[in-house]
């Protein structure tokens, strides 16, 4: 008899599942169940599709559910999974188009659901939509279009705030940027987090820190809203939400699938769901072994979604692939700068009670003397009592962030920064000194541990 | 009494020895000897200066002798050791500008001698001076001025070969680049190498391959010359040779300094001369050891200049530092493209005697929907027992070159490419697709290592 795989959620890690396992076991029947209207798109390209610098936002989708199909991939869109059932091994389906609910069985199943948007817990909050999906996106663009807003408040300074709020000055708006917390990206150290805020400022977002937000006023349909602070009233035709984002596991958990401490689903380093066999979790919605703190952590990011979704659907089709953890990598660009992190923060090291040290340095992304050079600072943690390298933050012009590739690769292979000091590392003019900043922080850093 | 240090050479190396040494022990004299008229100079950027890219010779001099004496070091230009007595510790000095010759002696030495260029064994060529140093590119420069040049033969197509060759496009000069291999940049596989050459058509240069020089006619002080090739006469009003530089060690190798199979200094891991206590060399006149041949090699770049001239100078005054060696990193900015290698190619693993397997692929520098992005080749040789990354050959525009140090990394973390593949890299929509080229391109390896 045919067996049936069971994929939710048609996203990243959903739709790799789904194509690993599809080209891996001819007889298999592949059905993904995906709540919205789009398959596998880039939720990272939502701000510079509202931005204008991406036009259009068919671009931000990879391959439509028709491709899917034609691949052999039974894709139902406004499908979501309300109910499981892990002993009988079906799943409550419900159509959003049709409005009905219906019950579909499986024997295998995905389960990549990714995360939902966090409304902070404050009055007029649940009147704003999330702008997490390309659908949501497009509602939103549609009504910048047809309103003559003026003004925008973006409640939450983390990349995706500062992404939404370089956007939305972009399309001409007025933007204030608040953020409860006293500096913006809560993923890097304060010093570096500075740069970045400049450059926020430098555009013409108002950057408003250790700002509680009390009431937001508006409503979805007309502007002239506004948002109460503890730094006053501020005018809100439009109000981005960025305050984070939660796995949704609700259904899942309900239906007895183990949720961690992170919140996220538990998976062991095979990506399946530990006392059911047959069940795997991947992407968003799932926990990842941190491999700097040794613990099971939750980082939304379509990297990890995609590799544990392609190992997900190589696993759950009788394969043995291992998925090896994370160590914090991120990267994205605000404004003027490239923003780069990996590994951990002197903060969070600090948190975890590991001794480091830290050293910053600035410098120039290319020769002095070529034309185009801009500043780049970058910090390496290292743990004091023997240089090994912990994490690294980068801030720059044009070719800054990409280099924390280097420092994620040395974290990974252990090494420390006296090593890295006199790595062999590219050089040429156009790319930067002779001495790549790299291994001058490198070389601050390890001055730090000897000391 | 006061103890001398003797540096000769004072570019990278010399200069960042006698910097070290200078800041580590107060009571020691340093005197550096320079042949040429300048201190510490990018001979990096002579390209970009001929092409009009940096406006000013004066901006490559990253320090002046001026600078240096007031730093305490004793820096005399034009002044070339032309002979020296190791057991009387004194080198002979010709004074260039004085036109004199005096002895001077030392205590302790370090030998930063540089690279001299090669000419082509055929008639003519000596007549033709090397852009090798500041000075020379100026003269070069103001010849270009001063004549209404129209056709250049560049002889050579090394990556300075086509640095030199799309400079010369730039100033309006009407190109051919003539080389007698079957690709250019013999650094890189022929599939690599064959972007690059497309990019220097692409911009004007006329490419000749398996072209024998024959003979060069031309004369300094005029144009309409021409070079005599097996492909015919070139009309040639300058000739530019890049044949290549062999380690400047003549005075150095008759004194007794030991020269390595490579033609350069022998060294220690030190910098150490083998059997002359306080006798260091380091830079383009010194060897060093690849880690991935396992034997001294002579790479002349400016990176390990610095790091070495700065070893050599602590160690020459009591320091223990290590130079860990290279693994042939480079990079270097031809036309529209990014170019950068590291470890071994295809080519060179083969000669080596390594049975390994090899991977390329082509990708996008951004996101497929981000503006600005263009196309990128991604190569890994990697050994073909366990998938141990061996080499790296990235061509790309903007924003590709830098990610070889990535590959760097790995190489020298003794990484293999199943665990690259899954490597927690940095991502967001303007600098890679989810997946990162480099990660494309482990996995293509690691599926070539399975088979």
């Amino acid at each position: 008899m045919t067996e049936r795989l069971l994929v939710v959620g048609g996203d990243a890690a959903g739709m790799s599942a789904a194509t690993a396992a599809r080209r891996r076991e001819d007889g298999l029947e592949v059905l993904v169940l995906e709540r919205g209207p789009y398959t596998s798109y880039s939720a990272c390209g939502i701000p510079y599709y509202l931005g204008g610098t991406v036009e259009d936002s068919d671009r931000l989708i990879a391959r439509s559910p028709e491709e899917f199909r034609s691949a052999g991939i039974d894709v139902r869109t406004r499908c979501e999974a309300v109910g499981l059932d892990l002993a009988a091994r079906t799943v409550t389906v419900r159509d959003h188009a049709a409005r009905r609910e219906s019950s579909e069985g499986f024997d295998r199943l995905v389960v990549a659901t990714g995360a939902e948007a966090v409304a902070p817990p404050v009055p007029g909050a649940d009147a704003v939509e999330a702008v997490r999906t390309i659908d949501a996106a497009e509602r939103f663009a549609s009504r910048l279009e047809r309103e003559s807003a003026g003004a925008a408040v973006v409640i939450g300074a983390s990349y995706l705030g500062l992404e939404m709020a370089e956007a939305l000055v972009q399309r001409g708006l007025d933007v204030t940027l608040v953020d409860q917390a006293d500096q913006v990206m809560g993923t890097l150290d304060a010093d570096m987090a500075h740069h970045v805020q400049q450059a926020a400022e430098g555009v013409g977002v108002k950057v408003l820190l250790s700002c509680e937000v009390q009431e937001i006023r508006v409503d979805p349909r007309s502007a002239g809203g506004s948002v109460l602070t503890s730094e006053g009233e501020l005018p809100a035709d439009e109000v981005v939400l960025s305050t984070g984002v939660r796995p949704a596991v609700a259904v899942m958990a309900a239906a007895g699938l183990e949720v961690g401490e992170s919140g996220a689903l538990a998976v062991d380093d095979h990506q399946r769901c530990p006392g059911h066999d047959g069940v795997f979790a991947a992407g968003d919605c799932a926990e990842s072994r941190h491999r700097l703190l040794d613990r099971q952590v939750n980082i939304q990011l379509g990297t990890h979604a995609n590799k544990q979704g392609r190992i997900a659907g190589v696993n759950v089709t009788g394969g043995d692939l291992t998925f090896p953890g994370v160590i914090g990598t991120a990267a994205s660009k605000i404004c003027r700068y490239e923003i780069a992190r990996t590994g951990l923060s002197e903060t969070e090291a600090q948190m975890a009670g590991i001794d480091v040290v830290a050293a910053g340095i600035r410098d120039r992304t290319r020769a002095g003397y070529f034309p185009g050079a801009g500043p780049i600072w970058v910090k390496l943690v290292a743990h004091a009592r023997d240089g090994r390298l912990l994490g690294g933050q980068i801030v720059g012009v044009e070719g800054a962030a990409k280099r924390i590739d280097v420092l994620a690769t040395a974290i990974w292979a252990e090494m420390n920064v006296q090593e890295l000091e006199l790595l062999d590392l590219s050089y040429a003019p156009p790319f930067s000194g002779v001495y790549d900043p790299l291994l001058i922080a490198a070389r601050q850093t390890a001055k730090a541990v000897s000391r």
